[in-house]
């Protein structure tokens, strides 16, 4: 394995942090490189923000349901799909913006892709980063508290500093539960798959003072509610078309 | 800059492929590594397909809008966004899979990073890749030709191989026009920077003998009409609630 491959393997999100900022320098170096990722047709649809103010910062944790690393990382930032851009340009062309759910999608996909490479250049420096989709919880409240304008999708925030803890990887599916050779697997073979998985996050869970947990019941209960259903309203409230 | 930024900086599209496979051992070091990108409350709501028939290839390089190099590179594997093993674990559990925007973005954000995690790691092999958004023309075809069970929603292709070329790398919007620091710029700073980037995409194709486009001209005129207009009805039959 080489280093590049040795570093993506060693992930694991940190909520921890020890002081000491993110330098400007290093936050420029990481977004140019972040950058470079895959964009479709070169539209590039995301935005990074850098929330640096105590007290906006102390907000966000709150509504991101009390994740105190929000607060407490050297930098924080919120990842947005967007298309603010596209719709100056437009206005300047005299032409519309036609948004539907592919160009949603494809802001999405744009800004995951942009901020996987944030994830992997920060923790190249030797930071250690913490996604918040907790934020999703109160878009509306970020939204107002950052004053975002039209176009703009926040998806989730970043957390970037110097680490203060190492937690334990915590396991992931076995490679047959995800990879696929031509077909998709028969259901058996995919349960197969999760049994395994679900033997490895016991231990874990053991190994962490939760005994009896696995993926299948976390994942099960998880998944039998419906979470953030204002999600469709507010991303319409910001333009997006999801038809 | 470190060994892993620059690696980031010097990624490009990859179209031209030379002959050369991408070995098993190499596809499974790679996406066990992507494997670790961070994934929402652990859901792990992804899978990737590789495709090896060469009739099914060429197939799918038609479906994408003549794209040779979904037939021609080394491995061509599609990504999919998916609650396939949800719903299994939730069957077994005899609890419901709520499925809604917020679990739909789940997964394709979910996806993303994972997807972003598997090109760094092909390209800190020597791989060159390139993501096939042109699969989303087709996927009522594609699914059909795939045999894609339900609950799994492709995002797009990856092309990995060796490169038979280097292209020039494509520029990208300016930090300032992508970074903000507090807030979103006022739409005159943003037109600033986006003047600041057709300048030098004016430069760009005039290298490559199209003078006279730049990044404004290409972004108003693919984003005037509504592309892919089928893309809710086939998701929402795959399973997704786009709600």
């Amino acid at each position: 394995m080489n280093a590049i491959l040795e570093l993506l393997s060693a992930h694991r999100t940190i909520r921890r942090f020890a002081a000491g900022a993110v330098p400007d320098a290093e936050v420029a170096a990481v977004v140019s490189a972040a950058q470079r990722a895959s964009t479709s047709s070169h539209v590039q649809a995301y935005s990074l923000l850098r929330v640096r103010d105590a007290g906006e910062r102390a907000r966000l944790a709150e509504l991101a349901g009390g994740q105190r690393q929000v607060a407490e990382a050297g930098a924080f930032f919120v990842v947005c799909a967007e298309q603010r851009r596209h719709r100056l340009v437009a206005e300047r062309a005299g032409k519309p913006l036609v948004a539907n759910l592919e160009s949603f999608l494809v802001a999405v996909i744009d800004a995951s892709l942009f901020a996987q490479n944030l994830v992997i250049g920060f923790e190249s420096l030797g930071y250690g980063v913490c996604c918040i989709g907790g934020l999703r919880n109160s878009l509306p409240e970020v939204d107002g508290l950052l004053e975002l304008p039209p176009d703009v999708f926040p998806l989730f925030g970043l957390c970037v500093g110097v680490p203060a803890e190492r937690p334990l990887p915590r396991p992931r599916l076995p490679l047959a539960g995800v990879l696929f050779e031509g077909r998709y697997p028969a259901d058996d073979e995919l349960r197969a798959a999760i049994d395994a998985h679900d033997a490895e996050m016991r231990e874990y869970y053991a190994g962490r003072g939760s005994p009896g947990h696995d993926w299948s019941g976390g994942v099960s209960r998880k998944l039998s509610a419906a979470h953030r259903p204002d999600l469709p309203a507010y991303y319409a409230r910001k333009g997006a078309v999801l038809e």
